[in-house]
């Protein structure tokens, strides 16, 4: 049975944001995106979509520079969280275990081999609507909210990492995600990028080559919406709300997701998404882009810039602004 | 570690639908749904939608009357297979095994306690476009093709049932399917329908109540399109093409999916279908309907007429025609 | 040039609407809607959608019923206006000149043969955006809200009558509207509703048969969004918010429109539009219906409720109420 | 009453596209956009979108180059005819009355000042569809074909000339169209392009600047659908069957519009359309982009390439392929 493909990791919890504008990042998650506010202690607040079932998935933490701080992942069972804490224990990855963070029960944190900080959790508190906001569907765990772009839940993530295919092995290996797509360049020698997951959706983890090479930072933070109409209304209270576009809306080759992206205030690179496609198959096979295949990284609909490959958080940049015209919009060669 | 959920389904592979009408009903989902022919052999037809990465998803077989064949559900490993055809063995339910149907491997045989005819395999061939029908897209199966409807993939299969219960707790305890949401009237004591998955899709199994008592009957048989727009403009095409549309575009409350019934012209319903929600929760704990919360069955756009309560296939309502006027659109009570 | 058509009408201005829940209403239209409150004078306050170029198209008024109050035309010029004056006081509807309501000049008041009151206008006030309701495109009038459904502009109004014919020819002859569509049934006999524009819009006035014979009534106003997810999103949006939907969403026959009606809570009849086909040509022959062909008056989605033509504000139908459950959604015969 | 608008024209009628390719041209237009061809004589054939009331709206010409050939527009009564004849005649501009092309009356006609062929007629012949291409939907001129695009119905044409403004008064003052928007760049002094339009239609003809300095050229020919979703699906259509995408999908700036353009196999821009806003004021007052405002010519979605600027047909640059990726993307500066 040692073959069989580990089940261990059920979806993306959370994932916590910092933002050196957290005001200005609140109202761009809350007023501009629909996301609702559940909870603030200290220096945090923590936003919801309203199709999550969890209390919580998203944490923004004020700090000196944006980036993104603690991911956590639900495990699928009590027993499978005592394995992959065992397993990234012995892996030399582990941190220790906390009694978990808001809404959610005992967790393990580890780090990635990028230094990424994660970790992973069982109990997890599921949001009960109070009066005002409870849906009038009994399978919907909230109102929709009818405010700015409502975004339904939370998607996936992609992490920029110095050595790609050392944190696709730790993903794959370690947490059992099955390997979706990559790029690779170079005749098979540079992995440009790989996508991920350990659920039917597309990817939930990404790692996408750091060309700074940096450590530990974020290329996106991706919110579903559940169309594409949704997608391009979203590009219009962007621009409404003055929110820098950065890229979309247009359609990936690799996931064949429609994206949009934008920089919250705090300067983190967000997503707005739909489209893409479910993966069912026990035995997928990684779908692989080369140069020539790979193109512009866009299906249709724009080119990726410049800044898609350069601009990460936090910044390590100097004196360089990606909204900036004289900055931006070259085509990039390989996202 | 025997609490720990049962991962050993996969996904729904493949659906027979019987027909008195084969050249109708090929041409029904050739040439209307837009769905491709890979193969004939002897009675049979094989097709599959353009996003579907197995070679084939729906057997079209003549026979006297409507009605579902052997359905097929692939298993997530070898060792997968083994343990639930053990299971169903030991259930009594098992038929023994089969070489497998076209394009699939060694596959055990066994029926459900209503009596539809079931399979798990493990071995699935591929679609390997042919030059003119190779995507530009290296992560789609198949050419986008542009003609009728336009069906992306294979989602979910309801049958009816006369101990609806009965078959849900062979689904979710042999199986290991998730149980999703329920309709219970009667203060719980009558299960009207149970929607289940052994994927993060919605329901790619439903038993609803059999109000004919008969056995093995099919309620219908769904297809997926990426968007709600595609929904209304298949409305549009079936209108076009004088198929009898029997309910929809609306939305359901179970499972927020956004539906299109018709019946294809053998007889079987078959639905048109976008939207839904994914359920990623290794806990989820299922959303039950009572008579008063489940209402007409739909969240919005018209009540499901009582045909849908009434009509399954095969039809063993004699003399009855469920596209006559006369029969049709009384409002449902509880689907 | 006798026989050239009259250019002198050149689209629906203002439509004003009574209501017996003032507060309620304004709630619907301004924060379920998406409407912008921009004036307030005694008992009525003016409202606009973010695309209309003039400053209010809809005019809330407190009263002690529902139902449609003065309905205002522009002139395609100046002298545009003395001619439908002219006209019209000569076949005897006049009732003579004002200076205008909120934002319009000197119009000329009159009555429809059914007795809705109706003016004509030339001198239209545009709306200038206050900057924090600036849109970021010059040539949107106001920025997109993000709020509620986000409807874009007055789209057509409805109006019951007791003699549609009559009406009918009044509007054509006397205001030069062009006939787009007809429902007439007993082989000619009953003209149960009419359809027609000053625009290319598919219709900006219709009327439809007042089977309570009463006078003056109003079926619906109608309200555009750009397109029809928008419609499906409205919805969610009313159901969410406890609207009783009496319609759709669906696609009429008649007009090809992709319809929602809800009661605003004052008890007026409102719909949420958009599809349709707009009409360039200038010989354009009406389209007329018969029973046969009319149907439900829906081209696909679930038949319009009984209530459709039974309903009207004033309701004079004492003790009788739509939305209770035992009083509507029979299929109705006509629309 | 001499200031008062003319509403001489009623709707573009028809155009004429010369191609090089006249089979793959007809393939493009029929198989991958779904038109229908309804006659072909000598080096032509004539076309329909299913939603068009005329016979025909398109006109392929084999022929040397491509380019545009003979545009019509349709008068709004045979009064109307004669009044714009008799004043192009006078401006100097008439080329004299001739029987009509296929499916239309005795047509007048005439050169804009650029060169451009243009003719007016009255009379047009309805499309009555064959058995097998009627509509289920009275309505409806044609069945909803299903096949490729579906686009819906012409919509407008851009035209290049050499001196805007001459071509803009021309259009405005003889033809009697409502300046819509303007790009005028240099504090004024630069009219870059301004759209126009006879009806409620954003615009149905435009100028914009030949940088070429060539004359009767063509920019591009815009083709509409019913909503933005299926320009989205429009896009995986063209790239599914190796069509050339110039930009798009995005949203312009100037009129709203959602565009894709591609190039058809001849070699001619078409746009496949959406969106956009109607314009039903009498004394619209035009929106003006100067160079800041206009930008790169797009609300959100990517930049327009230089191609863009620089290209149209016939193409006047020897030597160059618009296709070639060296030549194609860079940001446009204006439009």
């Amino acid at each position: 049975m040692e073959s069989e493909p580990i089940h261990d990791i059920a979806h993306l919890g959370a994932v916590e944001l910092f933002t050196p504008q957290p005001d200005r990042s609140r109202w761009y998650f809350q007023d501009v995106l629909g996301m609702t506010v559940v909870h603030a202690a200290g220096p945090s607040v923590y936003l919801r979509c309203y199709g999550d079932y969890a209390l919580s998935t998203l944490k923004l933490t004020a700090a000196a520079a944006a980036g993104v701080g603690c991911v956590a992942w639900r495990a699928t069972s009590p027993a499978a969280l005592e394995r992959r804490a065992a397993a990234l224990e012995a892996a030399g990855l582990g941190m220790g275990w906390s009694n978990g963070d808001f809404g959610r029960g005992r967790s393990f944190r580890f780090r990635d081999p990028d230094g990424h900080r994660m970790e992973i959790y069982y109990e997890e508190e599921r949001y009960k609507a109070p009066a005002a906001e409870r849906s009038s569907l009994r399978n919907q765990p909230q109102k929709y909210p009818g405010r700015g772009v409502g975004v339904g839940r939370s998607d996936h993530l992609a992490l920029l990492a110095s050595d790609v295919a050392a944190n696709r092995r730790f993903a794959t290996e370690l947490l059992g995600f099955q390997l979706r797509e990559q790029v690779i360049f170079d005749e098979g020698r540079t992995e440009l990028g790989s996508w991920m997951s350990p659920t039917a959706i597309h990817h939930q983890l990404a790692y996408v080559l750091d060309v700074k090479r940096g450590h530990g930072r974020l290329h996106h933070f991706s919110l579903w919406v559940d169309n594409r109409e949704d997608v391009l209304r979203a590009a219009d209270i962007l621009r409404e709300n003055g929110i820098f576009i950065e890229a979309g809306p247009a359609k990936h080759n690799n996931s064949q997701g429609f994206y949009l992206y934008s920089y919250e205030p705090g300067g983190n690179r967000v997503e707005i998404y739909s489209g893409s496609y479910l993966v069912l198959a026990p035995d997928w096979q990684p779908v692989t882009w080369d140069e020539q295949q790979r193109g512009a990284g866009t299906y249709w609909g724009g080119a990726l810039p410049d800044s898609f490959i350069q601009y990460g958080t936090p910044d390590i940049a100097a004196g360089r602004d990606p909204k900036d015209p004289k900055e931006a919009p070259k085509p990039s060669v390989f996202f």
